[in-house]
């Protein structure tokens, strides 16, 4: 970063917190590295935000909301890799004790060194020879593994059992499955979206709100049929051109559908989500030009993804991944399915039926009803999917429910039959858009942050778009008397009931530092309330962008700011 | 509970779960006591009812909303007094180890089992001897306290700091006080609200939705000058009566102002949180005769507090508390005062200023300046602050910013000043609203559920409020051909695609079922794409409640469901 940059960004966070926007979290008690508070302003922001985000999603008309417990059973993590591969490589300095992660010590002697491998990484430090961050001192010890989860335990006294708080959203929307799949009625593709918090106990939290060790997140896990063809229409995005960087070569700049032609993006689903995130960023206030797609190197990627990219921010700690947007196969709902022995499949029906003569193994219900009972019929089920006759007599029977059953030759009885087949179980794709919404908070303040003059003294505005602006509309009474203070106070009070818009009252100074105190803070609109409005009841509304102001009736300016019609009042 | 209730909860416990609106969590994994997912629509419906909680406050003018992490350092809590005292008794059966909770044992034995203490409860187990409800035998050991809080590690490798998952929301607000107060322009009467998950490692859960582990619950924290005299206006609440439970004494019917002047209520302020209160449970659809307030009794109340409330509704459980009113005095901010030597007060300007001497202890210049450097400041404004001169050197200075410092007799002089003094500082009290959002869920939908019959079949209905209903609306081709498929998509779409608005597409099985369907999830409004649709550009409109149908022109429909309108064209 350069030291203009550096210099810009501590003003810029000085802002954040004077203004009750983003604050250190925990400061009065020390505070607690990578975490933060999102305070009297910067509460609303979060909430428009994540509001704005759902409603994006829910507007496509298939996709649902759900919401899961972050504390989860040690089990969900392990089925789905957390357990074993959700590590960073730890080194700690002999001398002070500091843990530091490995492959941040190498980055200004090697391009990328978080996609080493431990032994790599020990290799490199004793090449390399870093400093301690910390005591400056060159004495490592070994590289380790550390798990990124926060631990802890569900229950209390001895039968307490290990848990983990959840380091993303997306395990609530596989474990739902079965659930999703009968709410659509059986019907793929369908959607389900979470927003909330995750968690990483990151061993050195930095880079303010971009590495943080709580934050807020929100997934879409979109299920597909692979052999279906998918039917989205890319006809609006045709003229929109973006930077992106296909699978480490140099940027180009096209448009997504062209991209997804030339085979650059890799299946449509995935090209679809690109366009609709992209749309989104835009919606919320991010700059075009700064917004790129990365596709992620095959040497970058989970073995079972088939592609993978990122959407991209420019901000004040250069480019940072704030969107990732993979196809991830059939590798979750697998994961949990052999984990668990439950069927996380959809069926496909064929155009057609195939007649087949089939050898089905089958219970025999004379021997096999009174041994296994009420679960006769989970067996029955499990011993007719069975691919060939079992060879050796007594056989452990895995039943569907996940547990097994010892079945006797006289259990069963083997026929032949003919079978009609119009369908087949199979397991839904996925594609998976990520988004880390505190980066996009952060980059959206970034962006809009917009330091000037004015009289010679510096002056800050907060650009933010009026769809996300935290407080819609200031109210000020040029003095707190004479029925000023009344009349204003009764504008405020009606604003905030309205749905969906807060107001300000603010009373303290001069009208121009109180203008000046709104376009810190991004308020799009200025009321003042003075002498002439108690005689024929009109105010003066204030533009933020341009400072333009016009006379408004004082009854109108509640369905203005409630339907978004003051901007004509300025044309 | 009667075998009937028991069976209809039984009964909508199952709808609950199959129609994806609160489904046990990790399920397939085998579940996890206490926790439980808000599925396909049981999502929407928390997202609507957080959201129309978080409006009813901000609406009020003088609130604000803030989001802090969950994860919390040991320290916030032990100022808090959670380390300490957030404990429930456990006793372990000596025969099959299982823990239980000592108070639930002696629940048929005892009237208010859990306002004893742990010699209490262990007398009474000796007494009683209750048997362990897992397997029968009467063997207990000790009694003894478990804290309720999920314990966690912050940070990795031996730098980890012992932590929490937080019990409650409301410690944010208190750690942001001086932040809030900054942003209110130092005026009292203000507050911040804060709606999010927290988290208690309860020993057995049970009951349901009623005592979770991970729940969703919004708080707000009002703060006041205790010599201020509240200008709350109550004229609009003259006429609501409420039952009311005063002090451990019978229910009587009165309005809230009643209850203050009588002085049954003990303060404006808590009068005022109680009616805002019962008309956010109203509008969100709680049934008013199910709905109660009782004191607590001073033997329930925390010491510190004058005064507590809670909103107790009448469901399937009986009477449960949904949300505790209290008067918590000044112990939060002065208890973090404490721990934390950080200023946590207000301050009260007086209408005439006092002149008076005084013998003020302050730096000498010219020797604290080289010995406390950029510290002097802190040195001289806690030196200042002293009562008297002290009479000992060296000693030791406590400072705001939580040091201190050792203090030479060189470094002081005492001067004798006139001062005029206009005000005082001083620690606000808090009045606090606290919601169990889940408990809330719960009983909108025990109240919104409905069990009738049809055409001799059972028959059950959702009569959740317009307001909070999941769904607004299903659209339902009549057939999936001959263009009404695609009539009904677009609708669909142009719905979706409304602010705030959801459809749901539904196109399997006969009209009759799906109205069935919908009527199950409470979607108020079903609109069927028929035949003659394609003609003349109507359809039919049905209502949930009365199952009226009106033909409706399909292009008024999307803004007819958006402003609310659709009910009178039904009148």
């Amino acid at each position: 970063m350069s030291e203009d940059g550096m210099a810009r960004l501590e003003r810029l966070n000085s802002m954040l917190k004077r203004r009750s926007i983003i604050l250190p979290a925990f400061e009065i008690h020390g505070g607690a590295a990578g975490m933060y508070d999102f305070g009297a302003i910067g509460g609303r922001l979060r909430n428009r935000v994540n509001q704005m985000w759902l409603e994006h999603w829910l507007s496509q008309g298939d996709v649902v909301e759900i919401n899961c417990p972050t504390v989860t059973p040690y089990s969900v993590l392990e089925a789905s890799g957390h357990v074993g591969e959700f590590s960073d490589f730890l080194v700690s300095c002999s001398k002070c004790g500091e843990a530091s992660r490995a492959d941040h010590l190498l980055e200004s002697h090697l391009p990328n060194p978080d996609s080493l491998g431990k032994d790599e990484l020990g290799a490199a430090i004793v090449k390399y020879q870093p400093e301690c961050p910390s005591c400056h001192d060159i004495q490592w010890g070994e590289v380790s593994a550390q798990n990124l989860m926060f631990n802890t335990t569900l229950g209390a006294g001895s039968g307490g059992r290990e848990a983990f708080i959840r380091p993303e959203t997306a395990q609530g929307m596989f474990t739902n499955f079965q659930s999703l799949y009968r709410h659509f009625r059986q019907r793929l593709p369908f959607g389900a979206v979470q927003i909330g918090k995750g968690y990483r106990n990151e061993i050195s939290p930095r880079q303010g709100m971009i590495r943080l060790r709580e934050f807020n997140m929100g997934e879409l896990e979109y299920f597909i049929d692979p052999e279906v063809e998918p039917s989205h229409d890319f006809s609006c995005w045709k003229e929109d051109i973006f930077s992106m960087l296909p699978d480490g070569q140099d940027a180009v700049n096209l448009s997504i559908p062209d991209a997804l032609e030339s085979g650059m993006i890799r299946h449509p689903t995935v090209a679809w989500f690109m366009a609709r995130t992209a749309d989104l960023l835009l919606k919320l206030g991010i700059d075009g030009k700064r917004l790129r797609f990365r596709q992620h190197e095959s040497t970058e990627m989970a073995h079972y993804a088939s592609d993978c990219w990122d959407a991209e921010i420019e901000g004040s700690y250069g480019w940072v991944e704030c969107v990732g947007i993979a196809h991830r196969g059939c590798y979750d709902l697998e994961a949990h399915e052999t984990h668990t022995g439950q069927r996380l499949k959809a069926w496909r029906g064929w155009a057609e039926s195939v007649e087949r003569k089939r050898t089905v193994v089958t219970i025999d219900g004379a021997t096999a009803g009174p041994a296994f009972r009420s679960g006769a019929g989970d067996v029955k089920q499990a011993l007719e999917e069975l691919d060939s006759v079992p060879s050796t007599f007594p056989f452990i029977l895995k039943l569907h429910g996940g547990e097994s059953v010892e079945v006797l030759e006289e259990h069963i009885k083997v026929e032949e039959r003919h079978e009609v087949i119009n369908g087949e179980w199979f397991t839904p794709h996925v594609v998976e858009p990520a988004f880390g919404i505190d980066r996009i908070i952060w980059h959206l303040l970034d962006h809009a942050w917009t330091e000037t003059e004015k009289n010679g003294e510096p002056y800050s505005l907060l650009a933010l778009s009026p769809n996300i602006a935290p407080i819609d509309v200031a109210v000020l009474p040029l003095m707190e008397k004479g029925g000023m203070d009344i009349l204003a106070k009764n504008l405020h009070l009606e604003l905030c009931s309205l749905s969906g818009i807060l107001s300000n009252y603010d009373a303290s100074g001069s009208i121009g530092r109180r203008y000046a105190r709104a376009d810190e803070i991004g308020i799009p609109w200025c009321v003042t309330i003075d002498h002439q409005s108690l005689d024929d009841g009109s105010a003066t509304v204030r533009n933020r962008d341009d400072q333009e102001q016009v006379r408004v009736s004082i009854e109108e300016i509640a369905a203005l700011i409630h339907n978004g019609g003051m901007s004509e009042r300025f044309s």
